[in-house]
């Protein structure tokens, strides 16, 4: 027993076992340092802000709204309630008929009307979390691979691999092209995948990309979809960002291509993964969607998604909220506005203190470019330069390497998950550090310059002295400083 | 691409295509025939009775009572609403601390607070379905087995073996001793398991069982629980039908025997299933809970349990209703009261036609013998007989293979599934079905004795005649003579 005790690993499983989670990457790291000391306008405002969540918090009082109104769609009303028990016991894996109807009507609309979804296609999952495993666990056996064009979210690294066994590779997009995912990109993965004796079974895309806020134009969606039917591979395509395009361009699904040009390729190849996550900003429902072109992947996920149905208060609320057309026709475009607004005052209070970032149409996030910012180009100086982002200047970015970019310096910044007093916090905190790095560019220009003249001077620091250089107020303890050392 | 169409399985995982879903099992046959003419008083009088579902619905007036008056639960009320957005957005995988708290308190209730539980432990899964598969994950690799005990539940073989690779070692248990688990049952098991290779890394007990109706004695518990300890194997215990005790007699977790006899085993070993689907009926919420010893188990288990998290909507209101002692306390008393006088009714009602089953004191079903209906002791006597019970008498009852059981001609009908006038029909079914056979019996008797005395007369009948013996109304078209020929 004295053993059995010291040696817990030894019974548990690999998986147990083996950090397949990934929740050793920095990107959780930094929602811990903020989880240890929240930012609070009133009760800590010198605390972490969160921006490494990327939640669409801006509509929310058009959901009350809603939901005010229409107090039949909740089964814990006195209007909806004689709903209770059939809905508390409803399991079927298929979901309630309004529900899938809903989704499907909600995910044509928020595509701007130019793509069908079948209600009979639409399977329920525990968020995109548990859609993507599931999508992995239909496609491939342990060890087989899917291509990913990088950067892409960490969290697949835990959805697709953690408990399914299978690889992701990546397909290496660079800044020189705006990180494009080329032709040329995905064979030269492909091919070293072969070689490496993996077999690849997919390509999954985020469209529109997190992290880079970016979706993909109809030429390369197109390149894509011949690339994977030419090599007899899966397409999964990740839209769950669908909803937050920022400007006036029209995101294009996959779903629109495949009715545009139905004969580009074998349609049971074609794989959409959806949720409520981020277009709705529910991620705590849980509403995971699979919705597949391949009828045994249907059948398939279905029976899986026994795994991690949604909650059927949810879904009946869901089914009401999302048949509203006036509501939903309301939501999608308010949410574009406002979404569209908090993205070009971000960009302008950015690039005023003269920080680019990748030009985007979509999501809700920017990805930040502060190579400038490192010693030297090595994902080591992104790391001190990222915890002196987070311990210094108190924002929880998520740097790029998190996101298995292939450059280090960028860094992904989430706009959408605070209120208007927040940002403005945030936006000075970022000012005043480019400008103390700034004062210190010149001061360190200004000192080697007096080093030169008087290189024979010691300088000798009294104790009071060296107390006020570690001042938090002193331009000396600027976070800059630490992270160049 | 024609190729590609037509080999659609060759693009797909073995998890796929291995039908390792288990949905070719009679249990899953019988919701089918049941879904295609379900029973409706006025609708659908002749159609199948669903007998095969185990559900508890027989409180909802005390939950839809408790919701009026707590409108602050919901949020999608007046009262609850302005916690929309906090709860919409909450996607912490530790859930809610109020939930955790609430559920940690009603399990314990539910045990007679004879047992305490952490909140600190309470891991959420999409239901028990969800939390079997992750506590298998957490326990073993592909091709290692857990032992469990005949007849169980046929969803494990879903559960815990598709997308984990597990395998389960049946514990052979028979009605000898009214399906006890022996220690030498288990012994043998094991064994038996070395010799063909597999590492056991389990045993899972239901208890109360599904689908026996009956729990543990203190002195049986005791056996696994050392058996486990000196084998260095987990124990995984479903106690989700720990609310559902039919007499006087309490129910004994394995969390008290813990707390009784803290040193009898490494506590390391020690992990209880639960769910809210049947104490309370609620199996639309996907309300699962894993409650484990062994600290590793609770935090890899509570990040896997981001493949399907409780929706917030449903924590929310769960968390309100279950911190709610005087509710709770009602709702188990009386939910017990009421199961005990359905219970009490169908087993007079069967008895009085002379049909026995498994003394039993917990659970919503019994464990039907129908051993003397077979025509011979086959399972394929038992899958005619069945087959008979589903489209002859209507009911939708669950035959003893699809639970692994060893001995054909059990059966296991649900109870609490259907209102009081359901039951009227269903019970008016089984005697005339009982009573056709008995006058069959007779006839056939006197057939054979007048077949002594004129056995040279050729008996011809009519078409009119063979009409007659066809209808519906026919004792010759009785549903027990089809099943014995």
């Amino acid at each position: 027993m004295e053993v059995a005790l010291n040696n817990n690993h030894k019974f548990l499983s690999k998986i147990a076992t083996n950090d397949g989670h990934g929740e050793n990457s920095p990107y959780f790291d930094g929602w811990k340092a903020y989880d240890t000391n929240p930012y609070h306008p009133q009760t800590n405002p010198g605390g972490v802000i969160q921006m490494g969540l990327a939640e669409n918090q801006l509509c929310f009082d058009l959901i009350q709204e809603w939901v005010k109104n229409n107090p039949q769609a909740s089964i814990c009303t006195p209007q909806g309630g004689f709903d209770f028990k059939e809905i508390a016991i409803y399991q079927d894996y298929h979901g309630l008929p309004e529900f899938r109807e809903a989704i499907a009507n909600f995910m044509s609309r928020v595509r701007g009307s130019r793509a069908k979804f079948d209600p009979s296609r639409i399977v329920m999952s525990g968020g995109a979390t548990g859609a993507h495993e599931t999508v992995a666990f239909c496609l491939a056996n342990p060890g087989e691979g899917f291509l990913v064009p990088t950067p892409y979210y960490p969290g697949f690294d835990r959805d697709l691999r953690w408990r399914t066994g299978v690889q992701l590779i990546p397909v290496v997009c660079e800044s020189s092209n705006n990180f494009k995912v080329t032709l040329e990109a995905l064979e030269e993965a492909y091919d070293k995948a072969k070689e490496s004796n993996i077999k690849i079974k997919g390509l999954l895309i985020t469209n529109p990309s997190n992290p880079l806020g970016t979706f993909f134009d109809k030429e390369t969606l197109k390149t894509l979809v011949s690339f994977i039917n030419e090599k007899s591979i899966h397409l999964i395509c990740d839209e769950i960002y669908a909803g937050t395009v920022t400007n006036d361009q029209e995101f294009i699904s996959i779903a629109e291509i495949l009715e545009e040009y139905p004969t580009i390729c074998n349609h049971n190849l074609i794989h959409i993964v959806y949720s409520l996550s981020k277009d709705m900003g529910f991620p705590g429902f849980r509403v995971g969607i699979i919705y597949s072109y391949n009828d045994t992947v249907v059948n398939i996920a279905r029976k899986m998604s026994s795994f991690g149905l949604v909650s059927t208060q949810t879904q009946h609320m869901i089914a009401s909220m999302l048949s509203d057309n006036d509501f939903v026709e309301k939501f999608i475009s308010e949410s574009r506005i406002r979404l569209a607004h908090r993205h070009d005052l971000f960009a302008k209070e950015l690039s005023q203190v003269g920080i680019g970032s990748l030009e985007s149409n979509a999501g809700l996030f920017f990805w930040m470019d502060l190579r400038r910012f490192l010693k030297e180009p090595t994902f080591e100086s992104e790391m001190t330069f990222w915890r002196t982002i987070i311990n210094e200047i108190k924002l929880n970015v998520s740097p790029g390497q998190s996101f298995h970019c292939s450059e280090p310096g960028w860094f992904r910044v989430c706009f959408a998950n605070m209120d208007d007093e927040t940002v403005t916090v945030a936006v000075r905190r970022i000012e005043s550090f480019v400008l103390e790095s700034k004062m210190i560019e010149i001061k360190t220009k200004a000192k080697a310059k007096k080093h030169c003249f008087q290189k024979n001077l010691h300088l000798k620091l009294s104790s009071r002295r060296l107390e006020d250089t570690m001042s938090p107020h002193s331009p000396l303890n600027s976070p800059l400083v630490r992270a160049q050392n």
